[in-house]
């Protein structure tokens, strides 16, 4: 099913930017676990629009209320659990053109090849970038459950129009490194950068971008540490397979690699392959993690690391060539709207959340085999 | 489940590399259609081992046996359709160590964490390479559906170690270069770029690696033409999430993006966004093709196009440092077995095949929304 | 996953007797349709609670509100569709004792063996036959969806405590009769009985149940008429299985059958099979009907025709044996509460919610194949 | 899929009755368990044909050959396991008529109405009984994966014709006795009822049927006791939800009840609901079982009990009327071919089987939840 993901856990998103309402049910989430409501509340707000320049004024407070799923204690009690977040920011009358003249880049045309004119357009409906909202109160609920398990998450905007951040010290597997770029990243920091220069660089190009009413794109990388080796499964549900779907699930994503990624395919084997070690414990450890903390997709116990491209916002100021579904003629489009010049900042939290909903996924469904 | 994907049509593989045969199981395929065996025998040779200088030696005929979802006169009747491959040529004494002393680069030490010893470790067991091979009889069949319904896939190996074959036209949206290009890929070309000079520069390089007992990685462009708009489905089923499901099923697939990929998180939203125009028998297109045929995960009528990057070989006849998990110690490895050099050479097709089993279940499964 | 069931449409139910709400998201529902808001309230008000003297006292409006799915005119957008019903009438000061002493016929002990006290055991949680209203809402639009393509599905009480309603015409095959009774059924009877007297006798057994502090179970015949041959499939998507899976998951039922069911263990095969005729417009039809509208999983053209039955609803005012799980001994128990002294009337709209989305959920998955 | 079930493993059964083979992929099942082939072939042999008088004289080995799935030590890998049997005694002449003057109680028509003729129409094609073998090749190895745990399965022919077998004890709650009632069944016994005389007296009944070139149905009782409570899971994959898709996917199955079934709509609730009580070693126990061992789809440590209702053989010797397609006329149809006169007494492993894929998968997918 197109809205939903996962396999002992499932998560189904719903709702359209201007409906009453957006908002997920998660099944298959442990029970008895104590959701902390204000740690969540805060990661939240780390994808929520309208908290800054490089993003859209469209304000909401992205609250997350829980239908179900709870008992009285607060606990998650086996049942599918329901958040909602209301839409209270709307403005349909922005959109009305867009039926009739389809913006480039979006999903309006070929919204309506498929629903012939039924489908909602009002500020992108289903294909909405607000729809990672209840993906990240998933995420963030996923998050929390998985640092219970100790395992750590964390993403940064790799790259901007070129500019370039320091990577993380996950492809070269070492954990403690990454654990301190981590504290970094969730020391309150404004932009998701590693470095501070390379977040006002990055800051300033956007904003060149929106004073031209255009937009651009980024990077960003993703990391995890603390999963133990053995969670995972060949062919089609490892976790490159697991994280790859929901990514792409993720408006704007238009790439998605693994470890080395696409410079492994510039490597020789013996450069690729990553050595295996006894660490002091006893484990079994890999010297560095080219292969991104999975070997035919089960993990090796190295961090899990992904890097996904994101396109640079379509809704632009700029006059565009479109075409008018009317008349059959091409039209020149302008946008009004409200749009963030680069959405990669808010898609960070998005980037940890799908991190953890395949992570969290992938460790109930396929954890390494009980004995009979 | 980890061996299927699909949603309306499922395709199931099984088969370890030294079982007594691989193949698989696809059911929801169309019925009443004269599956041309020939031409499927032909697809799977293109895969097949053994056939040239840059790969294994193991020769194995890969003849696809149909053990159901056939009728007497040979059409598909609606079962599921079952293909048996043989494995005629196994040698199980060559992997006796791996169990003992993991290779790097491979999921020895992985599938160990997860079955505690119980996996079958001859010849990759489940993990090889070998079971691209029910993929490609399945992906066979799907090639032949979808050309029937208008819709043609190549792809070629564009990138070797740093060398590049021409792109394909399918990124500026021009489907007769592009019809052109196949054309010239399907002319019996022993190597699949589409530069012969490329090609031979490639054969190079991988001779040169191989007489270093070592191995190159590659990139493949997939394209496919033809396609409707409107098919496909937002969020988590939408073309772009199939796809990659299933790409990162292959072995040594560590990356993949769609039309401008990578490349668009370095553009403006006036560079990257398609305008549309008004061809001249009134339907809408795009004047170039940046999204890779869609958007919102639903085709747009321009090609689909994606590139995946592979990892060089792992199976390198070098020397390389391991641990023996008996004694808890690094130990050096020196693999013997037989291996390709290169194995995207032989996954281009492999590509193909994961592009038309993609794109068919889509169209089966989210076809544009009929009419009540 | 537990809480959802579909093929080509999804419906996944959440919530529990006591959360702030309960509802529903459906998934691949047609795009395009004009869902009659009143008719559906007509429908919900049939199973809502607190309208007669057989049925619990706690009094709740289950007014379904749309979270999404709809485009501003109201009609399905093609997006997952959320459907939210208010628990306003909460009392969780009644359920404090039965984490602690089971009731007997409830799955107040089972719950605490999977969920170790986590779960939410106020009005029984998850398991509560509140859970029906959701499974209503979507019921009832996959009923709206349905009439369009000219199907029409009907039940009634066919039993209760020994006492028997005339069966429907369905399984003679007698469309033009059973169209009669569904009128009969349809035309704002208070009691969902084809028979007044039985309907009067129905629920003279029932309050002399509840007078006893006691409870009846009941036996509902659902029919359906109008669906074309050729739709489900063989195997475990058939109309039987499909039907079966969801049917069970409604609290209180115990077993279903399809068409003669049990009895046709009683039958000889020249009884049973049902004769085939040319029908005067040509089109093949049966002369009888045991087999309830479906062979080999596929429907017939004939009624599709089941009786489900429901046990009596666990809780009683009668003091019963139970054990407190604190104490380790056993221990009486005497339920206050709200409840039905017979579950069975306002189940006979549930089984026509799970007819319809069987039938839907199958017309869309499984059509005739189509030609490649 | 129709092919396949379950949530965490997933069996898929392929084949049609005259096809090369017929089998089943079976994945998901725990690693390192050594198969016992001779109890599978002792299994398989029950179910097998030509064994007696009462079953069709086409005479199949049905030996389970494996393709996929064991290790070289003969354990299972953990990859998808594959078993194929080979169909040695097809005679396709005999059916040839079927396509064009459909079977009264087959799915002949309806096959037709799904796919115009495409369908393998041989010996019933994928409609055949035949394909409970590789069902049962599954179900065998599930049935020695539960025993490893401590459950232990058993069924009976409970009835045919109206003559009735003693029940088993599983409804009474009592596991010793049920125990005994096992030891009697699996003792060499030929035909599978627990009373002897009752035995003959059913054989001599069906033995009549078949004289008069007619067929006789039966209920088959089925029961397991070992399973923990706290196994399954609320609303659709709930103990009866999966247990109910499974069997309705056997042919000839009409009907299906757990524990009290229908005969629970005519109880009162003070009459069906099961005491609790607490047995010597401390653990809580019911004082009988009229919930068939589960509430609320969650398995409460009494025995899980079924009764499933096959309908006649609809293939008969007498002459039935049917329809002529080509023509569009009645017609007398007189089939010949080779058939059982009774399904049900090869259908009792069949059942166990279906309980224990079922609940092998339900505890697998379901078990008691873990802590965080």
């Amino acid at each position: 099913m197109p809205s939903s993901f996962g396999n002992a856990l499932r998560v189904t998103i719903f709702g359209q930017s201007h409906s009453s309402a957006i908002g997920c049910v998660a099944e298959g989430f442990p029970s008895g676990f104590q959701i902390d409501q204000e740690e969540l509340a805060r990661f939240m707000a780390r994808r929520a629009p309208g908290r800054s320049a490089w993003s859209t004024p469209r304000a909401e407070a992205d609250a997350v209320k829980f239908l179900s799923g709870l008992n009285p204690t607060g606990e998650t009690c086996g049942a599918p659990i329901t958040c909602v977040i209301e839409n209270t920011n709307t403005r349909s009358r922005d959109y009305d053109e867009l039926k009739r003249v389809p913006r480039p880049g979006h999903a309006d045309y070929t919204a309506q090849a498929k629903w012939h004119g039924a489908q909602d357009v009002a500020g992108g409906g289903h294909f909405s970038g607000r729809l990672t909202a209840p993906l990240c109160a998933a995420g963030g609920i996923a998050l929390q459950m998985l640092e219970e398990r100790g395992v750590r998450i964390g993403a940064h905007l790799a790259e901007v129009a070129g500019i370039t951040d320091e990577p993380f010290a996950a492809r070269r597997g070492d954990i403690a490194a990454l654990a301190a770029q981590f504290d970094v990243l969730s020391d309150g920091r404004a932009f998701p950068t590693l470095s501070d220069e390379v977040g006002t660089a990055m800051r300033e190009t956007i904003e060149a971008a929106r004073s031209e009413a255009d937009s651009v794109g980024g990077i960003i990388e993703c990391a995890a540490y603390g999963l133990p080796a053995g969670i995972g499964s060949p062919l089609f549900d490892g976790i490159e397979s697991t994280i790859a779907r929901i990514a792409f699930g993720v408006p704007a994503v238009k790439g998605i690699e693994f470890g080395a990624g696409f410079e492994a395919a510039r490597l020789r084997g013996s450069q690729n392959n990553d050595p295996y070690d006894i660490a002091p414990d006893g484990s079994v450890v890999v010297t560095k993690n080219d292969a991104g903390g999975n070997l035919g997709g089960i993990s090796s116990g190295a961090p899990v690391v992904f890097r996904m491209a994101l396109k640079p916002t379509p809704s632009i100021g700029r006059e565009q060539t479109s075409v008018d579904l009317a008349s059959g003629a091409q039209a020149a489009l302008n946008i009004k709207g409200r749009h963030d010049p680069c959405i990669a900042p808010r898609a960070v939290p998005v980037a940890e959340a799908v991190m953890a909903l395949a992570l969290l996924d992938l460790w109930l469904a396929y954890p390494p085999d009980p004995t009979i």
